[in-house]
């Protein structure tokens, strides 16, 4: 695909729209974060990055470069894993950190209406005060609500409240050519048409761009418990989160760790966590809307944890305790990155049974590859972080040995029936593994789908599953 | 478009690969319910209908089909709304009725997986058997869980758990041309490429046939109490509701009714309501694990309710109260049937807050349009049931009549931000509205994902969005 490339006459056109050149930043202007995500070695500029505030300039700069043929991609605060908001083809960035607003709070059908960069702490904040729930809760706060629609992100409460789509009522689209559209709405059921806000949720920018989103809340829980459980061994821990889901006390997270894990948190934030004397521990939050049932539902569970080896059971009772565990649990993935030079990530999801399988299996890639990988995850619903670490390997031994290590664990989560991506998608960097993974006649359906919304595609090329 | 005549080429072909004369109808032999679903006036018969027994069949058909340009429509047990099961122009029908088995039931990932003839009444008492449930509840229970997909079902529970799209995790599907593919699977959180079994779900046998389904079932709750509350008007039933959305205490369904539809259904069933001496009703179900719970959460609720003007409480408490109270709900739709000689009906979805604006305005039109309408819903997620009836009105005066109102009452949807369908689906009968309240960009982009899945648009012609 020949795109254009941008030019005076482009720049023009940019300037006059937006009218302030604060919000525009042009060639060595341009911060070297804007050329990268959180993690992903997928490197490259954008030629002008423009941080828009309104849904008329989004609409402006698509039909604009639509006609040119001018390469968009949209970016929220860049907290990405997989490469999926870089500007592989330059062009344009249309950064939405600023269209950062809470447009209406709507109490009678308990939904928000925001703007895509309010991030996610701003989001989960503004709710609580107002005595209200936005339960999707990934590690990374400061992830814009855009980002995480467009990556379907999972978080810690899946177990229990679901992913982000579920959370999505309604979405205001610009699609490529500029033409705003609205999918969904404040409606709760809708069986009107294709499933077009599922379809735009998970769908990493190349569809069109958020520039608004209705999202569903729930009533706050009024209490909340965590249990920490440490187990003699990883397998053991693991074993029993089947037991536990299907005993009839759902809980809201259950989070599988190891000591190893827990000791880069301690030295990352400088704090002790409550225990860090075993090899594996579960760690399981409740909530609900009293003390009894709460402590009713983790009783049976408790109980079933003690049956199968639980070392002990550490109950957190407090907010404070509350936060500071699930602090320490957020930190996990900047404080992995922090023991080491530089990672690369896995983010498989199997089903629930076969977890213990695919940890195992990571776990033996230590002496297979000869590389060191550190994982921990979402033990209730399948979902593995698995970072394989650099270290002193020099550039060209990293990048045999760790493809080597990824090879082995996609296929490993292809033979267990798991997916590529559980929260963090596809973006640039996992493209090789989707396609890999994928039947072609899906993966031809999937691009028909993408020529459908953007038959020229200028939005975020290369991403997801276009070459 | 131009499509293949059945010839007898094509019926040779047929009953080689069937090998079954019994599975076969063809011409005269084929029942008049073939030529239409429950309750739209759509009519027209299949050349042939296959009764399939497996994936293979589906496929080889459909290749077959697909070379040589013949339509082809799917079809559960026909109890479809809206015609979209009705083989518009001929060719084949692919009955899936005896693909009926359940082929496993995964205790440790909890679900189950099903072929689509599977009728929900067998499905729910499977698992509840197992004591498992199946949250989704539609009114008909002899529905396909195929066709409940392919609409993406409601029913009363969704206040609290949702619709059949949060139920389904994989699929398998035949493509148009005869491919078989996969789209999820039993993993929880999936963010790997577009939403395929999201888009699949609710496509209303347009983009592929459902040949299997993977569920997500729950433990089963271990007690429900339902509530009948009488109001001294609608308005002030409805007005309600918001208000126990907002309580912590979210019911399992909230469902509206009024006298006149109850005495329809008494009539139908031959067995009394629990009452009937009101103008307004709302029925509540609460389920959990302990009666403790439960009470705490109708306590409040019922609470919320006399201070809103109810005039009682009635609590259905027993197994065979539960029962008979929600069967006679479950036999609204053919009782109202029964009180008229033919009806059509509306299945708009609007804003929870709107419910009320929608159904006087509903009820104002008996004196605008000068013909009789009965209603009721699903007052906790805004989706509204309205049958436009034909009583003794002649063809001519109903077809206007009938038309006049519909469009009316859409329109007035449109206001509220509502949407056409909230769980029927469009299929062939609602097709003009869906292409009126819809963006034409919307409605184009939809378009070309029908093309990325059926090129030659052979599979359900003139459905959803198809002309």
């Amino acid at each position: 695909m020949e795109y254009k490339k941008i030019d005076h006459q482009d720049m023009e056109f940019i300037r006059n729209l937006i009218n302030d050149p604060e919000r525009i930043l042009f060639g060595e202007n341009i911060n070297e974060e804007y050329s990268h995500d959180e993690l992903s070695d997928t490197e490259s500029y954008p030629d002008v990055v423009v941080k828009v505030i309104s849904t008329e300039e989004v609409s402006s700069i698509m039909k604009y470069a639509y006609e040119n043929n001018i390469p968009v991609t949209p970016r929220g605060s860049g907290t990405g894993l997989v490469g999926a908001s870089v500007a592989m083809e330059h062009g344009i960035m249309i950064d939405t950190s600023l269209m950062n607003h809470v447009l209406e709070l709507d109490e009678d059908n308990l939904t928000i209406t925001v703007e895509p960069g309010v991030l996610l702490m701003e989001l989960a904040a503004y709710v609580q005060d107002r005595d209200l729930f936005y339960p999707p809760d990934p590690g990374e706060k400061s992830a814009t609500i855009g980002g995480n629609i467009s990556t379907n992100a999972g978080g810690m409460r899946a177990v229990k409240y679901g992913v982000t789509r579920d959370y999505v009522r309604g979405l205001e689209v610009v699609l490529p050519n500029g033409t705003v559209v609205e999918f969904g709405g404040k409606v709760v059921k809708n069986s009107t048409g294709y499933a077009m806000k599922d379809l735009m949720v998970g769908s990493e920018g190349t569809l069109g761009i958020i520039t608004k989103a209705i999202l569903k809340l729930l009533p706050l829980p009024k209490k909340a418990i965590s249990l920490l459980i440490p187990f003699p061994s990883l397998e053991q821990a693991i074993r029993t989160v089947p037991l536990i889901i299907k005993s009839k006390s759902i809980p809201t997270a259950i989070e599988f760790m190891q000591r190893e894990v827990i000791m880069d948190a301690e030295k990352y934030l400088g704090k002790k966590f409550p225990d860090n004397s075993s090899d594996a521990y579960l760690l399981l939050k409740f909530d609900g809307n009293s003390t009894e049932e709460i402590e009713r539902a983790y009783d049976s569970v408790a109980k079933i944890c003690m049956e199968q080896g639980a070392l002990d059971i550490f109950i957190s009772d407090t907010t404070e305790r509350e936060e500071s565990i699930w602090k320490a649990r957020g930190a996990f993935l900047e404080a992995i990155k922090g023991s080491t030079t530089y990672m690369d990530e896995v983010d498989v999801v199997v089903p629930r049974s076969s977890v213990n399988e695919m940890v195992e299996y990571i776990h033996s890639l230590h002496e297979k590859v000869n590389i060191r990988i550190k994982s921990f995850g979402h033990a209730g619903d399948g979902n593995l972080h698995a970072y394989v670490l650099k270290d002193d390997l020099s550039d060209e031994e990293w990048e045999k040995l760790m493809n080597e290590a990824m090879d082995l664990i996609y296929a490993k989560a292809r033979e267990l029936n798991g997916q590529v991506s559980g929260e963090h998608g596809i973006g640039y960097a996992k493209k090789s593994y989707l396609l890999q993974s994928m039947d072609p006649a899906t993966v031809e359906i999937m691009r028909g789908i993408k020529a459908a919304f953007d038959p020229k595609n200028i939005l975020n090329p290369h991403k997801v599953c276009q070459m």
